[in-house]
């Protein structure tokens, strides 16, 4: 197309110099079938990402980069989209933690008891079971209602190629559609044509790698994907002094509506709103964090608030 | 010490250079108390380690370099080896794949039900706890008999503390020893003084990483940890013209008695138990694998006719 700027041309070529993720139009198709459903049924619809993406230094993979995150946040947060009455599509690195799931122990095998008079017969142990109920409950309640969506990515390429697919599924609910970006996403990655086909060999001794910088998709998903939707970006850093100004310049370049800014070793308990004119710092004490508050629950508490009033105006 | 050659210095400063993990003298101390009690018992004891290591890019680590494995043929081996009667030694990547609780299904909450009558009673559905019951009951026999012991890593430098670790505990065991080196360990990293404090800013452009290649272990834990144990090594590569070339090579370099070689994309069905003098192909026919056969079975059946053989001769 003639209008077609650099941005937009760099990030058709970068879709086309990767495969789609496996089973991809099965995917599209979930997405937007769950969408349509809710838009019919006028539920506000978000989607979450969660965990991190992987780049393959090898195009038959043995060895990858990856992000720190097993997805604590994207999990948590899906879970209080569900009882705030949103749908949720849950866009998740596979083996990360899942909404409720995550509530189980990780042991389950300790938990499991045979009972008494019947060998195949298998509970959780009482203790356990007061424990986990709540969540199983909720879980059960939210499948059973078709709330939740839960679509699985591994590679950079596959996050990218399913965000794009779920955004565009999003964009029929206008300004009902809410984007979460909590996946953990490489920045950087190797083309195609520089990686090597079999496994790097060892004895080659030391390894250079070179790595480009990945296109940065949110410039298309905030212009074209899905402009209607309230947007909120994450900046995770490890350096306090340039957390702020990163997130407040992430704004004026993207023009979406939020960032949530939040420093590596301290993120469970404090982090920071940022829109373009404010900032806000949202903190658990010492006393909630031990009685076991989770600051995913004041944080969806801000996003709903705001995302009414937009609604509103 | 003056005789120290060139290879025991290398190694020597390579774990000077690295941090123990969090805990390492429990973790030490235990791996010593479980060697000394089988060897009392007079049990053979095996080391299975199992899933990739991490490399981390950042000291403050955000970005790591990881191995493609999620520790299936670690987690089920060390199952096959205690119903062989060994004690297994478990050292395994965080969140890999573990013995017994492996073969629960991956979403267990789909796999709970509430009884009809007690709120906090809850079963697992009758068809999956036909299923579940042989692992359950399998798991609780070891973990009563304290037959198996875990340890988890996540870098490399941890795995290669721990590894050291528990090659000196089971030295004790002497010819009784076995270590079964699965684990998809990290070949190549990046050396402290050369790693950023903070995460790396992808403002700067492309990335051009610099790693060296990691020591390799096996010279010493062949030579100095554990000489008397039965050494299994593990190849895994992507093109078979080199594979069995390979296997060779290591056995010649490290003196140990026996790799297990296989490919990236047949590894589940196919692999070549190779010694200095042979190499045997151990295969499932397709009927084999859809009847549930793994090939860990063979392996390790020809593994401990093998040790038993060394312990006679």
């Amino acid at each position: 197309m003639a209008n077609t700027n650099s941005t937009d041309t760099d990030d058709f070529n970068f879709f086309h110099d990767l495969s789609p993720p496996d089973s991809y139009e099965t995917k599209k198709d979930k997405l937007n079938q769950f969408a349509n459903t809710h838009v019919l049924l006028r539920n506000r619809i978000v989607l979450v990402t969660s965990g991190g993406t992987t780049v393959p230094l090898e195009s038959r993979t043995v060895r990858f980069i990856d992000n720190f995150s097993i997805g604590t946040r994207g999990a948590t947060s899906a879970e209080y989209f569900l009882k705030q009455g949103y749908a949720v599509i849950f866009l998740h690195r596979q083996r990360s933690l899942l909404p409720f799931y995550q509530r189980v122990e990780k042991n389950i095998l300790d938990i499991l008891i045979f009972s008494d008079e019947d060998e195949n017969d298998i509970k959780v142990s009482r203790t356990h079971a007061k424990k986990l109920a709540p969540f199983l409950k909720d879980y059960q309640t939210f499948k059973d209602t078709g709330m939740l969506c839960m679509v699985e990515f591994t590679t950079l390429s596959d996050y990218l190629y399913l965000l794009r697919a779920a955004c565009e599924a999003i964009s029929v609910c206008g300004n009902k559609g809410m984007i979460y970006l909590a996946a953990a996403v490489s920045d950087f990655y190797i083309p195609k044509g520089l990686m090597p086909e079999h496994k790097i060999q060892s004895s080659d001794g030391a390894l250079q790698l070179s790595l480009e910088m990945t296109p940065k998709m949110l410039k298309p998903l905030v212009k074209d994907w899905v402009p209607k939707a309230f947007i909120i970006s994450f900046k995770l850093e490890t350096n306090h002094e340039i957390l702020i100004e990163k997130a407040k310049k992430a704004l004026a370049t993207y023009k979406h509506q939020m960032v949530i800014a939040n420093l590596l070793d301290t993120r469970k308990k404090e982090v920071y709103i940022v829109t373009k004119e404010t900032e806000e710092r949202v903190q658990l004490t010492e006393e909630e964090l031990a009685a076991g508050r989770e600051i995913e629950q004041p944080i969806i508490d801000k996003l709903v608030a705001y995302h009414t009033d937009l609604l509103l105006s």
